[in-house]
């Protein structure tokens, strides 16, 4: 239900765009250019910028000479203000990640998974790991906003629960929010990974290049993020972007669901695996994957007949699924990334480039921009950090409205 | 890119939502619910429901009491104090409707297209059908907001022109906007009709019930709006909703993009008259089309073996199309209209509806919840007039933004 809006609410409204503006111009911008940029008065942005830099959010920087007149002092994001965990679960590998408020990843650590079913055990091992994590980092533990959780879907987004992701069966029906805020004291949100990528990807958006745009994550499984006006789409219930469903090559391999060719089920990475004879089985070893997929991307590069096969189908399925999620959406913009997408994209990227415009199925009437994403394989886990920093810190118009009491 | 906001730009947005919520009561709202609704003081209520009132944009209503205290005095839409035109072209009918502010149709017109490719010939007889309705339905000129106009796409968002629409070759390239404003003196709005039928639906949505929601437009062709926080999803180019060649059914007929059972092909009406007998030839005349189609739904009424099974694939293609869609969007709500679903919808919707919950690839966490188009056969022509009402009359948080200078 939208609201009514009060001058108390544009003040912080104000305060939080001008502090977005600052973290999306990494080399500083001037008073000046803030005004033109937000249409704020000299005064209201002095007061703003007054309280950003008192809060310890902005430093000041060099000044700047630029024609005649005074000198402009350029306003600088204090990177080190505030961090945030992002964790990402994956049945190959959890992944741990620090984020400062500029987006970027201070720490890194990585996990197996634990072989355990124990809720009480597998919520200690992230504890700790977190804690870990933030001491070897000499993160100050009171500039740390909270942690950031992406899962496979179906989550319950009201009460932060994993439902039954079917690659995670040790963490079904488990309220993995309010559990890992118990044992750490931390806030901590839970998303998709594939909202979690997004949102990650907007966050330091720079030029506004993904306002609207869609991402496409290949990882054990593959999915959609979405973006409409700067914000990512998180559905009703939070589980927006399944599209492993999508019919894609009715000759393909049988799907659980019954059908033939589902993009979720000819992408995955066992399969392209053991069509191109890296491996013997479906049943791969989680742990034994990333060196499988690398093992494939090698071949490939060598001149691997059947390798080279199995990558050019990969990535004309994947083109396809672009295909057709942007006629749906008409996002004009495609960010690819995920862990698998990582390891293969040089042997599947050129192919998916030069395959897109000729898929008769395409109606856009403008070319399809495709970027790698800015977070490489730890997508997920930096984009979890960036929904704490997202809700935190990115001015939204509905921090215009006066809140209901 | 994000604005600030300064408090002129909030008493415009506080006047637009006030408004925006009294049309949405049809029995009328008082100040003191206003208030809390919107979270505004009483002094500022009172402000904004005077400068409406005097906009004779709102009346006020009967006094009604209600426990102790001052009667309250019911605040209402003068759904006569502003009129949009909604014209919807498509290959077997034009349809022209008038609309006042409640989004009521006021007055209602149909004419086969023009049987030309001469773009003035078209334009004339687009503005001549148009100046017809107005006068028919005594509608002040001065109250007309302007004309909205649906098209199946695609279109040139930029310059309000249909590009290359598979079924209206008459208007390939075509600048209607502007043509259509110059004929008429009448700002003009041209969208993709199932952008426009989103708008509609949302326009109307007295209780908020499409916030998130996806729209299935059965006419001619098979389209997809897509609604976020309230707002119609238009792409990057204004073409989005393009689901025709999400692929359903392998077995299933030709598409001329050379896969077997594209969604559009599958479901297309001169199919379905084929399939059932009803018709001897894909090739049916645009004006026999109808009664084909009325014809089919008696059939399959009266208990036609060939008819029902004809109808009964149909509903499974597109309850198929709509749990893809929905995988991916998590909308959680379906409004399903346009011309040919309003024909034969008694005899799709039940088995549909009964379909939903067995497809195999449904990863909704929650029941799928399905309603009828509010709109029903005129959808695209109201929610193009709609396009018009929702521009001038719908409060959105960028309003609450300094607009560039």
């Amino acid at each position: 239900m939208k609201r009514g809006s009060n001058m108390p609410a544009v003040g912080t409204y104000n305060q939080t765009l001008v502090l977005d503006m600052i973290r999306r111009s990494p080399s500083g911008v001037s008073r000046i250019e803030l005004a033109e940029l937000t249409g704020l008065s000299a005064q209201t942005l002095s007061n703003v910028a007054r309280r950003l830099t008192e809060a310890d959010l902005i430093v000041e920087g060099e000044r700047v000479v630029a024609g005649p007149g005074k000198p402009r002092t350029l306003l600088r994001l204090n990177r080190s203000a505030r961090f945030a965990v992002g964790i990402h679960l994956d049945p190959s590998i959890d992944t741990f990640v620090v984020l400062d408020l500029s987006g970027s990843i201070v720490a890194h650590m990585e996990t197996p998974p634990e072989d355990t079913d124990s809720t009480p055990d597998l919520i200690a091992a992230l504890a700790e790991s977190t804690n870990t994590l933030l001491r070897s980092a000499d993160v100050p533990p009171d500039r740390v906003l909270g942690i950031g959780i992406a899962v496979p879907g179906p989550i319950d987004d009201a009460t932060g629960m994993l439902l039954t992701p079917p690659l995670l069966p040790n963490w079904h029906h488990t309220r993995v929010r309010d559990l890992l805020s118990e044992a750490t004291g931390l806030p901590v949100v839970v998303e998709k990974d594939v909202v979690a990528a997004m949102v990650g990807e907007l966050w330091a958006d720079a030029d506004h290049a993904l306002r609207d745009a869609a991402l496409l994550y290949y990882g054990a499984g593959v999915g959609l993020g979405v973006a409409i006006d700067g914000d990512a789409v998180r559905g009703r219930t939070g589980n927006a972007g399944d599209i492993a469903h999508l019919l894609i090559d009715p000759s393909g391999p049988l799907c659980q669901c019954g059908q033939h060719g589902c993009l979720g089920v000819t992408v995955a990475p066992e399969r392209l695996l053991l069509e191109a004879g890296v491996t013997a089985s479906l049943d791969i070893p989680w742990g034994a994957r990333r060196a499988a997929i690398d093992d494939l991307r090698t071949r490939a590069q060598d001149g691997d007949a059947r390798s080279l096969a199995v990558c050019a189908h990969a990535a004309e399925v994947l083109a396809r699924a672009i295909v057709l999620t942007n006629n749906m959406l008409d996002a004009g913009t495609f960010v690819i990334g995920g862990p698998v997408w990582s390891r293969l994209s040089e042997v599947l990227e050129p192919t998916l480039r030069a395959l897109l415009p000729a898929i008769a199925q395409i109606t856009t009437t403008r070319p399809l921009r495709l970027v790698e994403a800015r977070l490489g394989t730890d997508l997920a886990a930096a984009g979890a950090a960036c929904l704490v920093l997202d809700g935190a810190f990115t001015a939204r118009a509905s921090d215009l409205m006066i809140s209901a009491s």
